[in-house]
């Protein structure tokens, strides 16, 4: 059975592991105030291209999107997303057992706009009844979305001007930020997200780490104090420097866009093979993630020998799957997955 | 100025103030243990046709949900309601701050149903995610709803049904009970609805009271230790015999029936009006608030001499709009603005 | 049975009761928005001596400080008080219902000072763990305090210079403020407290009203966003007219004080009562609530015709009870429990 | 610089870092539903003598103390505990965070009895007030507790007879839970906390592991659901397989086991050093944690050469200080510093 059902399948980068084993019993202090840590943050900052961002590491995406979250808002306020955005969906209610409301705006593709931000900011105000209803201050967006797509700069631009008018966060839910940098259609920098956003994280867990999540936070009000935030939704690590030294050794000589890329060229190859099949997509994406929409029968076959994610029925005889890449992926996996689907 | 937008403009029954003012000083223990509150929830055991039923009355409703769904559900527990819902869009959210998530169902007419629930349910638990996600287990309705629609028993009854079949507590917001009961489409006894709900609750601020709702439970899991929820919230009234008096007042010699039944014949009244004038509504409803569709021209007009409550815009040119009578609506005033309409 | 357990047995004033009838069917908006609540917010403004203050009604005290607690504190944050602080006992965890640590200071009168609080913050700011601690943010006292004691214009004035020095919000629970200011022991006036504190309540449940709180900020920070929290906590009142109403009337002609005065006259009939008898008191107050010490074979014997609150016991023969007087204690009721006390 | 002010400051235990090493390209599943899970898993329920036990694994010890108390409690409900108790000192407030209020008792060595407990308890119950009361409901200890002592098997047997008899949880932290069985002092075995807990955990963090706690539930109410729980704190980690690798390799061949009594004969070393010099204990323990109270020129000394974790002041010229050992505590460090020791 080869795994293509999600991005966490396998450990982490033989780098990572061979940093972990050789520092193993290593002295250092504990909750990310380690050397490891302050040069791993160090390393992100000037990626980011900005020497006051404040780097924080945690070990979890649900963790982290909770944590950033509660220490944005205060009780009545809430955080506006993508209906499909994770926050919404996949996270047992985390923001919301934190006292804030996820409020879902509709959307085909996982990514929202600013009109629609701007729209709903603007409906709250001009409601005779907004003290009612839950004020909006944050905006929760993911790149890659749940669905593979990409922001492209215009539209993280018109994001970032609409929320700091409107006085509201920006926050990037970046736990496959790698996938989508490397992907065709991304035309943004790792520098560019900094500016643009207040805060966000680099996904670690997806992409090449055992786990662990870098915020990165470029505003004061949310950066001051952050740390208690940390302690008190459960993400700091006693053992803090195995997450230095993860994000460390991802940030030193490109590794961590050097694997992403490497998980884009397996996803891009399967979809030569889906497209030469002729399955049509659930939505189109260009990162590690596909989403083909496939006869049940040939899932059927498929599913012997290949794990997939079950997305959502189609019609009586079609479902949408998702098959994902990762800087794990082998090139051998991904031959024996196109071979089966030419097959087919 | 004469006020239409809501049914809480006035202060209470005249029978209710008398009452408050021959009681003024006696003395009483406080927090809901007087003999009046006593007496009241005898009263309206008794109407409900269930000796069994546990009674508690609080001040108003924002507080009586948040309370009876923080009383109900644990922390990775979630309430499905209509979209509409009023704990969905208008309590600040209330409900999130008591760490819980509001589910939200489409809807057109305020309504909710039981299949729209069972596919909810059942989507939660064929998730192969499902501890992902936050899980169903109480269903909000409110009857009537926002929109002013009631359900019919057999509504109601499949409801009950399904959520009995999963699990699910049926949860059932009475702000506005007295006037859906006394409404030409309402086919329902409060002993029908106390016996399909597991908790429901009879306003009293919108139907005749200064302020109150009397939670009807139907539940032994609910029923316990349901006074430190409502300490908790900070619905526990120091003198709670002002609740009791009040529900005593409303449920002798019928009261409460007959002040609803008012409101719904000033209702119908107006109804015949906009018919007459050919407005469209945006709902239909048989209860005392309605939902005309105007041209904005004729909202202008109107709006210098009559309050209403602005719900949304229709076209360029027309606008939806609330008109509420109440218990407190004088024919006089009716007839003023039946005038008004058919001038326009 | 005379009751003297509690200071809100009773309805309210009878030029309440007086303008509730007299206003009953007049038209008015809701939520507070109405006129009877911006003429008593103006009453209160001016007898602070600070036309900046804003001013908001709530129903009742547990619901005020976990309103005016939440407002002011992040996720983080915790509130300092004593460890008999009414938020810390006798609400049913509802501050930590909204996520916050209630930290006890310890106290024998029900009192802190500025020493304390001082120490409490720079315990926490100079500890190296202080990340892994709840941070003090506010400072919670109530005057009278939960032992009927109450603060010196030098303590108020002390713990106030902490408070700003360490950027701590200072929060003076009023719910018994009248017969606070009313005592022989206070040297201060309602215009001291506004300016020491940065949120304070004026008590109305305990003193002349049916119910009501007026809370009284003197801080942009708490001020911003303030009815989104009182709609969140329940607390915003449908009929808000209500409680302008109530406490438009206290705040004409000195009403509010004068009653509060006749509380402590009362009160001080009783103390002298049961000092000529040589109880000695738990604690030693000059407020409406007095707490002897009494042998238990003469409690019972008092029992018989007189309603207290038992407190705690002392020995195995004695205990410490409570009787409180309000503004609605007649002499008459206060001669009888005087004759019953000097024949024991 | 030697490190002994904790023990977490190394990485994990060879053999644990050579299974990471061997598997770390194998595909498994995610979120904890891998075979190296349930294999740990059907290893702990043995070693605890009970195949009906449910075990999780999460990352780390305050999530997982919330995690469990939250999943325990309904909001009206508190948890008691020593004042000195980790969940109510050291976690920045993470049960109050999800709603719920730490109940602290005292105590001057970091435990409790079961007649604490019952007091308590009874208290509730008997006061009048009690519903405006937080509800105790369950009981965490740790063992060994922040003080480095342990319970005995007769204190835990009534602590445990005290919570059923009464309906309280009993919950056991058992951060170091290895170095409490190794101690001298302690006469239990796993399967004896197994029975006498309805919760507890086993800490891998501290002894072994990179990081992990094991949580084991003797309880079908706490048991249902639970994963909801992690999932919502941030705690299921996506590649679960790390956690469940760990604890099988600490269950195998008693290594859990072994490595905790090499932490406890390296503390015992230090122990002779310290008594040899005459230094008093702020608390005696037996386990890896050395509470010594030291001259202040004598610590300034230490301080040079080794690590140390300041605990109190204990008069003007001596502080209690606390020295850790752990499982990769080498022989030589602990020999350098019982020579410094010595030569003080």
């Amino acid at each position: 059975m080869i795994l293509f059902q999600c991005d966490y399948n396998e450990g982490a980068h033989p780098k990572i592991m061979e940093r972990l084993m050789a520092t193993n019993m290593e002295q250092t202090v504990g909750y990310g105030e380690d050397e490891y840590c302050a040069q791993a943050a160090a390393k992100i900052r000037k990626a980011c291209g900005n020497e006051n961002l404040a780097v924080h590491f945690l070990v979890g995406g649900t963790q982290t999107n909770m944590t950033v979250i509660d220490a944005a808002l205060r009780s009545h306020q809430g955080v506006l997303c993508a209906v499909s955005g994770h926050i919404n969906v996949h996270e047992t209610g985390a923001v919301e057992s934190c006292g804030h409301k996820v409020m879902g705006l509709p959307s085909s593709d996982g990514k929202i706009t600013a009109l629609q931000v701007e729209a709903a900011y603007l409906a709250h105000v001009n409601d005779s009844s907004f003290e009612h209803m839950v004020q909006p201050k944050m905006v929760y967006i993911s790149n890659p979305t749940e669905l593979g797509t990409v922001y492209t700069k215009k539209e993280l631009t018109d994001l970032s001007k609409t929320c700091r008018k409107y006085g509201l966060y920006l926050f990037l839910d970046g736990a496959r930020l790698g996938y989508g940098l490397a992907s065709k259609e991304n035309d943004m920098t790792l520098a560019d997200i900094a500016s643009l956003c207040n805060v966000f994280y680099i996904g670690g867990t997806n992409i090449g780490a055992l786990f662990g999540e870098a915020v990165v936070i470029n505003n004061s009000e949310l950066a001051g104090d952050f740390r208690y935030f940390i302690k008190q939704k459960g993400g700091m690590l006693a053992k803090g420097r195995l997450l230095g030294l993860q994000f460390d050794t991802l940030f030193t000589d490109h590794l961590y866009e050097e694997i992403s890329a490497h998980a884009i060229a397996m996803a891009d190859k399967l979809r030569a093979a889906f497209e030469k099949k002729g399955y049509p997509y659930l939505v189109e994406s260009g990162t590690n993630q596909i989403f083909p929409i496939i006869p049940d029968a040939d899932l059927e076959i498929l599913g012997k020998q290949f794990g997939y994610c079950y997305q959502e029925r189609v019609d009586a005889a079609h479902s949408a799957v998702r098959f994902c890449t990762s800087w794990a992926t082998t090139e051998e996996n991904v031959d024996a997955l196109v071979a089966a689907i030419s097959e087919l």
